[in-house]
Protein backbone atom coordinates (compact mmCIF):
# COMPACT_ATOMS: atom_id res chain seq x y z
CA UNK A 1 0.00 0.00 0.00
CA UNK A 2 1.27 3.43 -0.74
CA UNK A 3 0.60 5.97 1.85
CA UNK A 4 -0.51 9.31 0.15
CA UNK A 5 -0.06 13.06 1.82
CA UNK A 6 -2.73 15.52 0.29
CA UNK A 7 -2.16 19.41 1.24
CA UNK A 8 -5.95 21.17 0.69
CA UNK A 9 -7.85 24.81 -0.15
CA UNK A 10 -11.47 24.72 0.19
CA UNK A 11 -13.85 27.06 -0.07
CA UNK A 12 -16.64 25.86 2.71
CA UNK A 13 -19.56 27.86 1.74
CA UNK A 14 -21.22 25.33 -0.34
CA UNK A 15 -20.27 22.24 1.87
CA UNK A 16 -21.76 20.73 4.69
CA UNK A 17 -18.19 20.55 6.56
CA UNK A 18 -15.53 17.61 5.97
CA UNK A 19 -16.92 14.33 7.46
CA UNK A 20 -18.92 12.36 5.18
CA UNK A 21 -23.06 12.44 5.64
CA UNK A 22 -25.25 10.41 3.81
CA UNK A 23 -26.86 12.90 1.51
CA UNK A 24 -25.03 15.89 1.88
CA UNK A 25 -22.00 17.35 -0.21
CA UNK A 26 -18.89 17.11 2.20
CA UNK A 27 -15.59 17.41 1.52
CA UNK A 28 -14.24 14.36 2.10
CA UNK A 29 -17.06 12.93 -0.14
CA UNK A 30 -16.27 14.68 -2.61
CA UNK A 31 -12.39 13.97 -2.43
CA UNK A 32 -12.61 10.15 -2.04
CA UNK A 33 -15.11 9.78 -4.91
CA UNK A 34 -12.56 11.76 -6.62
CA UNK A 35 -9.55 9.86 -5.72
CA UNK A 36 -11.45 6.72 -5.75
CA UNK A 37 -11.81 6.95 -9.27
CA UNK A 38 -8.41 7.38 -10.13
CA UNK A 39 -7.04 4.32 -7.64
CA UNK A 40 -10.13 2.13 -8.70
CA UNK A 41 -10.79 0.90 -4.84
CA UNK A 42 -12.29 2.32 -1.38
CA UNK A 43 -10.44 4.86 0.22
CA UNK A 44 -10.55 6.17 3.91
CA UNK A 45 -9.12 10.06 3.78
CA UNK A 46 -8.21 11.08 7.12
CA UNK A 47 -7.71 14.95 7.58
CA UNK A 48 -5.75 16.84 10.14
CA UNK A 49 -8.41 18.79 11.86
CA UNK A 50 -11.96 18.01 10.42
CA UNK A 51 -13.63 21.58 9.81
CA UNK A 52 -17.20 22.74 10.37
CA UNK A 53 -19.51 23.30 7.93
CA UNK A 54 -19.16 26.68 6.47
CA UNK A 55 -15.40 26.97 7.32
CA UNK A 56 -12.56 26.98 4.87
CA UNK A 57 -9.09 25.45 4.70
CA UNK A 58 -6.19 27.00 3.36
CA UNK A 59 -3.88 24.44 4.51
CA UNK A 60 -5.78 21.39 5.66
CA UNK A 61 -3.66 18.05 5.66
CA UNK A 62 -5.46 14.46 4.67
CA UNK A 63 -3.79 10.87 3.85
CA UNK A 64 -5.17 7.97 2.89
CA UNK A 65 -3.46 4.90 1.56
CA UNK A 66 -4.34 3.07 -1.79
CA UNK A 67 -2.88 -0.14 -3.48
CA UNK A 68 -2.17 1.73 -7.18
CA UNK A 69 1.36 3.61 -7.44
CA UNK A 70 0.62 7.18 -8.79
CA UNK A 71 3.19 9.80 -9.17
CA UNK A 72 2.47 12.22 -7.00
CA UNK A 73 2.32 15.22 -9.25
CA UNK A 74 0.01 13.13 -12.23
CA UNK A 75 -2.30 12.21 -8.71
CA UNK A 76 -2.34 15.80 -8.01
CA UNK A 77 -3.51 17.39 -11.31
CA UNK A 78 -5.71 14.23 -12.26
CA UNK A 79 -7.58 15.11 -8.56
CA UNK A 80 -7.81 18.89 -9.36
CA UNK A 81 -9.19 18.01 -12.99
CA UNK A 82 -12.30 16.26 -11.73
CA UNK A 83 -12.88 17.85 -8.29
CA UNK A 84 -15.19 20.39 -8.04
CA UNK A 85 -13.82 24.40 -8.39
CA UNK A 86 -14.34 25.01 -4.50
CA UNK A 87 -11.65 22.29 -3.51
CA UNK A 88 -8.20 22.91 -4.44
CA UNK A 89 -5.36 19.86 -4.31
CA UNK A 90 -1.96 21.86 -3.84
CA UNK A 91 0.34 19.23 -2.94
CA UNK A 92 0.38 15.45 -3.18
CA UNK A 93 3.56 13.33 -1.64
CA UNK A 94 3.84 9.87 -1.05
CA UNK A 95 4.46 9.52 2.91
CA UNK A 96 6.25 6.74 4.98
CA UNK A 97 3.38 3.86 5.81
CA UNK A 98 3.18 5.38 9.81
CA UNK A 99 2.17 8.81 8.93
CA UNK A 100 -1.27 9.54 9.96
CA UNK A 101 -2.81 13.11 9.01
CA UNK A 102 -4.46 13.85 12.72
CA UNK A 103 -2.59 11.65 14.88
CA UNK A 104 1.15 12.71 13.68
CA UNK A 105 -0.08 16.03 14.12
CA UNK A 106 2.03 18.11 16.58
CA UNK A 107 -0.52 21.53 15.96
CA UNK A 108 -2.84 23.07 13.83
CA UNK A 109 -3.19 26.18 13.27
CA UNK A 110 -7.01 28.51 12.30
CA UNK A 111 -7.23 32.35 11.60
CA UNK A 112 -10.33 34.21 11.37
CA UNK A 113 -11.02 37.26 9.51
CA UNK A 114 -12.82 39.76 10.84
CA UNK A 115 -13.77 42.90 8.67
CA UNK A 116 -14.10 46.19 9.65
CA UNK A 117 -16.69 47.48 7.32
CA UNK A 118 -19.62 45.91 5.73
CA UNK A 119 -18.08 44.51 2.56
CA UNK A 120 -19.46 42.48 -0.80
CA UNK A 121 -16.33 41.12 -2.39
CA UNK A 122 -15.27 38.66 0.00
CA UNK A 123 -18.56 38.49 1.88
CA UNK A 124 -17.89 34.54 2.40
CA UNK A 125 -14.52 35.14 3.59
CA UNK A 126 -14.76 37.28 6.66
CA UNK A 127 -16.86 38.54 9.27
CA UNK A 128 -18.69 42.46 9.54
CA UNK A 129 -19.50 42.35 13.35
CA UNK A 130 -21.32 46.15 13.66
CA UNK A 131 -20.42 47.39 17.03
CA UNK A 132 -17.86 49.73 17.76
CA UNK A 133 -14.47 47.12 18.93
CA UNK A 134 -11.53 47.96 21.08
CA UNK A 135 -8.92 46.11 19.39
CA UNK A 136 -6.31 46.61 21.94
CA UNK A 137 -8.36 45.34 24.65
CA UNK A 138 -9.34 42.45 22.70
CA UNK A 139 -5.32 41.65 22.01
CA UNK A 140 -4.79 42.03 25.80
CA UNK A 141 -7.70 39.53 26.58
CA UNK A 142 -6.19 37.52 23.96
CA UNK A 143 -2.87 36.75 25.47
CA UNK A 144 -4.04 35.38 28.12
CA UNK A 145 -4.93 32.51 26.14
CA UNK A 146 -1.22 31.45 25.48
CA UNK A 147 -0.11 28.32 27.41
CA UNK A 148 -2.31 25.68 28.75
CA UNK A 149 -6.29 25.43 30.00
CA UNK A 150 -9.21 24.32 29.97
CA UNK A 151 -11.19 25.12 27.48
CA UNK A 152 -14.43 23.75 28.32
CA UNK A 153 -15.69 27.49 28.81
CA UNK A 154 -14.79 27.84 25.13
CA UNK A 155 -16.13 24.39 23.68
CA UNK A 156 -19.51 22.66 22.48
CA UNK A 157 -20.32 19.86 25.25
CA UNK A 158 -19.35 16.95 23.68
CA UNK A 159 -19.69 13.72 25.82
CA UNK A 160 -16.98 11.76 23.94
CA UNK A 161 -14.32 14.41 24.77
CA UNK A 162 -12.04 13.18 27.59
CA UNK A 163 -10.93 16.35 28.51
CA UNK A 164 -10.64 20.04 27.13
CA UNK A 165 -7.00 20.80 28.37
CA UNK A 166 -5.15 22.50 24.84
CA UNK A 167 -2.04 24.26 24.65
CA UNK A 168 -1.71 27.52 22.89
CA UNK A 169 1.24 28.07 21.44
CA UNK A 170 0.80 31.16 19.48
CA UNK A 171 -1.61 34.05 19.19
CA UNK A 172 -1.42 36.90 16.75
CA UNK A 173 -3.23 39.72 14.88
CA UNK A 174 -2.71 40.31 11.49
CA UNK A 175 -3.70 43.76 10.23
CA UNK A 176 -4.40 44.09 6.57
CA UNK A 177 -6.33 46.78 4.70
CA UNK A 178 -9.96 46.75 6.15
CA UNK A 179 -9.62 43.22 7.50
CA UNK A 180 -7.74 41.63 10.91
CA UNK A 181 -6.71 38.41 11.64
CA UNK A 182 -6.88 36.64 15.05
CA UNK A 183 -4.18 33.27 14.51
CA UNK A 184 -4.20 30.87 16.94
CA UNK A 185 -1.97 28.38 17.17
CA UNK A 186 -2.49 24.98 19.23
CA UNK A 187 -1.54 21.38 20.17
CA UNK A 188 -5.16 20.56 19.74
CA UNK A 189 -8.85 22.44 19.54
CA UNK A 190 -11.73 21.51 21.00
CA UNK A 191 -15.28 22.08 19.53
CA UNK A 192 -15.72 25.33 18.62
CA UNK A 193 -13.32 26.87 20.43
CA UNK A 194 -11.82 29.36 17.57
CA UNK A 195 -15.54 30.54 17.15
CA UNK A 196 -16.34 30.89 20.80
CA UNK A 197 -13.14 32.52 21.56
CA UNK A 198 -14.23 35.10 19.09
CA UNK A 199 -17.25 35.97 19.57
CA UNK A 200 -16.06 36.33 23.54
CA UNK A 201 -13.21 38.51 22.45
CA UNK A 202 -15.61 40.38 20.44
CA UNK A 203 -18.00 40.98 23.45
CA UNK A 204 -14.35 42.03 25.29
CA UNK A 205 -13.95 44.74 22.42
CA UNK A 206 -17.39 45.89 23.00
CA UNK A 207 -17.39 46.62 26.26
CA UNK A 208 -19.94 43.77 27.26
CA UNK A 209 -16.87 41.97 28.83
CA UNK A 210 -13.28 43.29 30.49
CA UNK A 211 -10.22 41.66 29.91
CA UNK A 212 -10.44 40.71 33.89
CA UNK A 213 -13.97 38.97 33.46
CA UNK A 214 -12.24 37.30 30.37
CA UNK A 215 -9.31 35.95 31.81
CA UNK A 216 -11.81 34.49 34.78
CA UNK A 217 -13.53 32.92 32.15
CA UNK A 218 -10.70 30.76 31.10
CA UNK A 219 -9.08 30.47 34.48
CA UNK A 220 -12.76 28.75 35.70
CA UNK A 221 -13.82 27.34 32.76
CA UNK A 222 -17.60 28.46 33.23
CA UNK A 223 -19.79 28.21 30.35
CA UNK A 224 -22.59 30.65 31.55
CA UNK A 225 -20.77 34.08 29.84
CA UNK A 226 -22.01 35.95 27.13
CA UNK A 227 -19.66 34.94 24.52
CA UNK A 228 -21.26 33.64 21.66
CA UNK A 229 -20.08 31.65 18.61
CA UNK A 230 -19.03 33.92 16.01
CA UNK A 231 -20.15 32.50 12.16
CA UNK A 232 -18.06 29.83 10.40
CA UNK A 233 -17.19 32.38 7.24
CA UNK A 234 -14.72 33.77 8.97
CA UNK A 235 -12.70 30.78 9.71
CA UNK A 236 -9.81 29.36 8.16
CA UNK A 237 -7.81 26.32 9.34
CA UNK A 238 -4.50 27.44 7.67
CA UNK A 239 -1.80 25.16 8.48
CA UNK A 240 -1.14 21.43 10.15
CA UNK A 241 2.05 21.55 12.00
CA UNK A 242 4.28 17.90 11.96
CA UNK B 1 -34.04 68.13 -6.23
CA UNK B 2 -31.60 67.21 -4.43
CA UNK B 3 -28.33 65.24 -6.22
CA UNK B 4 -27.04 62.18 -4.31
CA UNK B 5 -23.98 60.88 -5.21
CA UNK B 6 -23.13 57.32 -3.91
CA UNK B 7 -19.96 55.20 -3.80
CA UNK B 8 -20.45 51.76 -4.55
CA UNK B 9 -18.72 48.38 -4.01
CA UNK B 10 -20.68 45.35 -5.29
CA UNK B 11 -19.58 41.22 -6.18
CA UNK B 12 -20.73 41.20 -10.06
CA UNK B 13 -20.79 37.28 -9.75
CA UNK B 14 -24.50 36.79 -9.48
CA UNK B 15 -25.62 40.53 -11.81
CA UNK B 16 -25.95 40.88 -15.40
CA UNK B 17 -23.84 43.92 -15.51
CA UNK B 18 -24.57 47.06 -14.38
CA UNK B 19 -27.62 48.37 -16.45
CA UNK B 20 -31.28 47.54 -15.92
CA UNK B 21 -32.68 44.87 -18.38
CA UNK B 22 -36.09 43.44 -18.04
CA UNK B 23 -36.10 40.08 -15.99
CA UNK B 24 -32.95 40.43 -15.24
CA UNK B 25 -31.05 40.99 -11.80
CA UNK B 26 -28.84 44.05 -11.84
CA UNK B 27 -26.61 46.25 -10.20
CA UNK B 28 -28.60 49.40 -11.24
CA UNK B 29 -32.15 47.67 -10.85
CA UNK B 30 -31.46 46.32 -7.02
CA UNK B 31 -30.43 50.05 -6.37
CA UNK B 32 -33.03 51.57 -7.79
CA UNK B 33 -35.58 49.76 -6.45
CA UNK B 34 -34.08 50.09 -2.98
CA UNK B 35 -33.79 54.02 -3.62
CA UNK B 36 -37.22 54.27 -4.90
CA UNK B 37 -38.32 52.75 -1.95
CA UNK B 38 -37.04 54.97 0.56
CA UNK B 39 -37.48 58.18 -1.74
CA UNK B 40 -41.47 57.91 -3.00
CA UNK B 41 -40.45 58.61 -6.59
CA UNK B 42 -38.85 56.80 -9.64
CA UNK B 43 -35.24 57.56 -10.03
CA UNK B 44 -32.80 57.32 -12.66
CA UNK B 45 -29.60 56.38 -11.24
CA UNK B 46 -25.93 57.55 -13.49
CA UNK B 47 -23.07 55.29 -12.96
CA UNK B 48 -19.21 56.58 -13.80
CA UNK B 49 -18.78 53.43 -15.35
CA UNK B 50 -21.09 50.47 -16.47
CA UNK B 51 -19.59 47.01 -15.45
CA UNK B 52 -20.35 44.06 -18.05
CA UNK B 53 -21.79 40.80 -16.10
CA UNK B 54 -19.49 39.28 -13.62
CA UNK B 55 -17.17 42.19 -13.33
CA UNK B 56 -16.70 43.79 -10.00
CA UNK B 57 -16.87 47.19 -8.76
CA UNK B 58 -15.00 48.40 -5.10
CA UNK B 59 -15.53 51.50 -6.05
CA UNK B 60 -18.31 52.69 -8.66
CA UNK B 61 -19.78 55.95 -8.24
CA UNK B 62 -23.65 56.88 -9.21
CA UNK B 63 -25.89 59.43 -8.71
CA UNK B 64 -29.75 60.31 -8.81
CA UNK B 65 -31.52 63.18 -8.13
CA UNK B 66 -34.80 63.24 -6.07
CA UNK B 67 -37.09 65.58 -4.29
CA UNK B 68 -37.16 63.92 -0.62
CA UNK B 69 -34.49 65.22 1.28
CA UNK B 70 -32.60 62.46 3.48
CA UNK B 71 -29.89 62.71 5.39
CA UNK B 72 -26.71 61.43 3.68
CA UNK B 73 -25.97 58.95 7.04
CA UNK B 74 -29.46 58.04 7.59
CA UNK B 75 -29.84 57.38 3.53
CA UNK B 76 -26.46 55.13 3.44
CA UNK B 77 -27.79 52.54 6.73
CA UNK B 78 -30.77 52.61 5.59
CA UNK B 79 -29.94 51.84 1.80
CA UNK B 80 -27.42 48.99 2.99
CA UNK B 81 -30.89 47.62 5.25
CA UNK B 82 -32.67 46.61 2.25
CA UNK B 83 -30.09 46.22 -0.74
CA UNK B 84 -28.80 42.55 -1.39
CA UNK B 85 -25.80 41.25 0.19
CA UNK B 86 -23.57 41.45 -2.81
CA UNK B 87 -24.36 45.45 -3.12
CA UNK B 88 -22.31 47.61 -0.27
CA UNK B 89 -22.80 51.46 -0.62
CA UNK B 90 -20.11 52.79 1.10
CA UNK B 91 -20.64 56.78 1.36
CA UNK B 92 -23.54 58.98 0.08
CA UNK B 93 -22.89 62.76 -0.04
CA UNK B 94 -25.44 65.53 -1.26
CA UNK B 95 -23.92 67.23 -4.12
CA UNK B 96 -23.88 69.99 -6.60
CA UNK B 97 -27.03 70.27 -8.73
CA UNK B 98 -24.53 69.89 -11.67
CA UNK B 99 -21.97 66.29 -10.43
CA UNK B 100 -22.96 63.98 -13.27
CA UNK B 101 -21.55 60.72 -12.08
CA UNK B 102 -20.77 60.11 -15.70
CA UNK B 103 -19.74 63.38 -17.21
CA UNK B 104 -18.38 64.55 -14.41
CA UNK B 105 -15.67 62.34 -14.13
CA UNK B 106 -12.26 62.58 -15.69
CA UNK B 107 -10.60 59.46 -15.09
CA UNK B 108 -11.46 55.32 -14.45
CA UNK B 109 -9.20 52.91 -13.03
CA UNK B 110 -9.34 49.72 -13.01
CA UNK B 111 -7.39 46.54 -11.71
CA UNK B 112 -7.55 43.20 -12.51
CA UNK B 113 -6.17 40.51 -10.48
CA UNK B 114 -4.31 37.24 -11.97
CA UNK B 115 -3.75 34.36 -9.64
CA UNK B 116 -0.27 32.13 -9.62
CA UNK B 117 -1.95 29.40 -8.95
CA UNK B 118 -4.90 27.62 -8.62
CA UNK B 119 -7.37 29.06 -5.68
CA UNK B 120 -10.45 27.52 -4.16
CA UNK B 121 -10.60 30.68 -1.86
CA UNK B 122 -11.87 34.27 -3.31
CA UNK B 123 -11.81 32.12 -7.12
CA UNK B 124 -14.23 34.28 -7.98
CA UNK B 125 -12.68 37.44 -7.79
CA UNK B 126 -9.04 36.78 -9.50
CA UNK B 127 -8.06 34.70 -13.10
CA UNK B 128 -6.14 31.69 -13.14
CA UNK B 129 -4.05 31.00 -16.56
CA UNK B 130 -3.10 27.85 -16.71
CA UNK B 131 0.59 28.65 -18.25
CA UNK B 132 3.96 29.43 -17.61
CA UNK B 133 3.99 33.32 -17.66
CA UNK B 134 6.82 35.77 -18.65
CA UNK B 135 5.47 39.27 -16.16
CA UNK B 136 8.62 40.72 -16.86
CA UNK B 137 7.63 41.12 -20.58
CA UNK B 138 4.13 41.29 -19.70
CA UNK B 139 5.34 44.44 -17.94
CA UNK B 140 7.27 45.74 -20.63
CA UNK B 141 4.72 45.36 -22.94
CA UNK B 142 1.90 47.37 -20.77
CA UNK B 143 4.45 50.11 -20.41
CA UNK B 144 3.68 51.03 -24.16
CA UNK B 145 -0.49 51.52 -23.16
CA UNK B 146 0.61 54.84 -21.53
CA UNK B 147 -0.16 57.88 -23.33
CA UNK B 148 -3.14 58.40 -26.07
CA UNK B 149 -4.05 55.54 -28.24
CA UNK B 150 -6.36 54.27 -30.97
CA UNK B 151 -7.69 51.55 -28.95
CA UNK B 152 -10.11 49.46 -31.54
CA UNK B 153 -7.69 46.43 -31.61
CA UNK B 154 -8.25 46.32 -27.75
CA UNK B 155 -12.36 47.31 -28.15
CA UNK B 156 -15.65 45.15 -28.80
CA UNK B 157 -16.77 46.54 -32.42
CA UNK B 158 -19.88 49.42 -31.13
CA UNK B 159 -21.70 51.07 -34.14
CA UNK B 160 -22.62 53.73 -31.80
CA UNK B 161 -18.29 54.69 -30.95
CA UNK B 162 -17.55 57.76 -31.94
CA UNK B 163 -13.67 57.16 -31.97
CA UNK B 164 -11.68 54.29 -29.63
CA UNK B 165 -8.96 56.66 -28.53
CA UNK B 166 -8.51 56.76 -25.01
CA UNK B 167 -5.53 58.30 -22.89
CA UNK B 168 -4.11 55.70 -20.35
CA UNK B 169 -2.45 57.85 -17.62
CA UNK B 170 -1.14 54.94 -15.49
CA UNK B 171 -0.43 51.86 -15.45
CA UNK B 172 0.89 49.42 -12.39
CA UNK B 173 1.79 46.04 -11.16
CA UNK B 174 0.93 45.16 -7.52
CA UNK B 175 2.46 42.22 -7.04
CA UNK B 176 0.67 40.30 -3.48
CA UNK B 177 1.17 36.75 -1.94
CA UNK B 178 -0.43 34.30 -4.74
CA UNK B 179 -1.96 37.36 -6.92
CA UNK B 180 -1.04 39.78 -9.42
CA UNK B 181 -3.16 42.91 -10.24
CA UNK B 182 -2.25 44.99 -13.11
CA UNK B 183 -3.59 48.36 -12.54
CA UNK B 184 -4.78 51.27 -14.95
CA UNK B 185 -6.30 54.73 -15.42
CA UNK B 186 -7.26 56.54 -18.21
CA UNK B 187 -9.75 59.01 -19.13
CA UNK B 188 -12.42 56.86 -20.36
CA UNK B 189 -12.12 52.97 -21.49
CA UNK B 190 -13.98 51.55 -24.86
CA UNK B 191 -16.06 48.57 -24.67
CA UNK B 192 -14.37 45.11 -23.16
CA UNK B 193 -11.04 47.11 -23.09
CA UNK B 194 -9.47 46.21 -20.30
CA UNK B 195 -10.31 42.55 -20.73
CA UNK B 196 -8.85 42.38 -23.89
CA UNK B 197 -5.79 44.16 -23.15
CA UNK B 198 -5.12 41.70 -20.13
CA UNK B 199 -6.02 38.93 -23.07
CA UNK B 200 -3.23 40.28 -25.00
CA UNK B 201 -0.82 40.79 -22.09
CA UNK B 202 -0.93 37.09 -20.69
CA UNK B 203 -0.54 36.09 -24.96
CA UNK B 204 2.87 38.25 -23.85
CA UNK B 205 3.91 36.52 -20.97
CA UNK B 206 3.28 32.96 -22.71
CA UNK B 207 5.62 34.01 -25.49
CA UNK B 208 2.97 33.54 -28.29
CA UNK B 209 3.27 37.57 -29.01
CA UNK B 210 6.33 39.46 -28.78
CA UNK B 211 6.79 43.02 -26.67
CA UNK B 212 7.09 44.56 -30.05
CA UNK B 213 4.00 42.29 -31.77
CA UNK B 214 1.86 44.18 -28.75
CA UNK B 215 3.42 47.56 -29.91
CA UNK B 216 2.01 46.81 -33.42
CA UNK B 217 -0.84 46.04 -32.39
CA UNK B 218 -1.58 49.32 -30.05
CA UNK B 219 -0.40 51.17 -33.32
CA UNK B 220 -2.10 50.32 -36.33
CA UNK B 221 -4.98 49.24 -34.67
CA UNK B 222 -5.21 45.34 -36.07
CA UNK B 223 -8.20 43.83 -34.79
CA UNK B 224 -6.75 40.56 -35.96
CA UNK B 225 -4.77 39.47 -33.20
CA UNK B 226 -3.95 36.63 -30.82
CA UNK B 227 -5.29 38.44 -27.86
CA UNK B 228 -8.24 37.11 -26.35
CA UNK B 229 -11.32 38.76 -23.55
CA UNK B 230 -9.92 37.28 -20.09
CA UNK B 231 -12.73 36.22 -18.38
CA UNK B 232 -14.71 38.99 -15.71
CA UNK B 233 -14.22 37.83 -12.66
CA UNK B 234 -10.71 39.02 -12.39
CA UNK B 235 -11.63 42.88 -13.11
CA UNK B 236 -12.43 45.40 -10.64
CA UNK B 237 -13.83 49.20 -11.21
CA UNK B 238 -11.42 50.31 -8.49
CA UNK B 239 -11.60 54.05 -8.28
CA UNK B 240 -13.25 57.28 -10.45
CA UNK B 241 -11.66 60.53 -10.02
CA UNK B 242 -13.92 63.83 -10.58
Amino acid sequence: MTNYKLLLEYDGTDFFGWQVQPGLRTVQGELERAIEVLVKEKVNLICAGRTDRGVHALGQVANFKAAREMEPGVLLRALNAITPKDIVVRQVEVVEDDFHARFSAVARQYIYYLSLRPIAIGRRYAFYFPHVLDFERMKEASSHLLGEHNFEAFSKKMPEEKHYRCDVEAVEWVEEDHRIGFRIRANRFVHHMVRIILGTLLQVGRGILSVDQFKAILDQGDRRHPGFKAPPHGLFLEKIYY
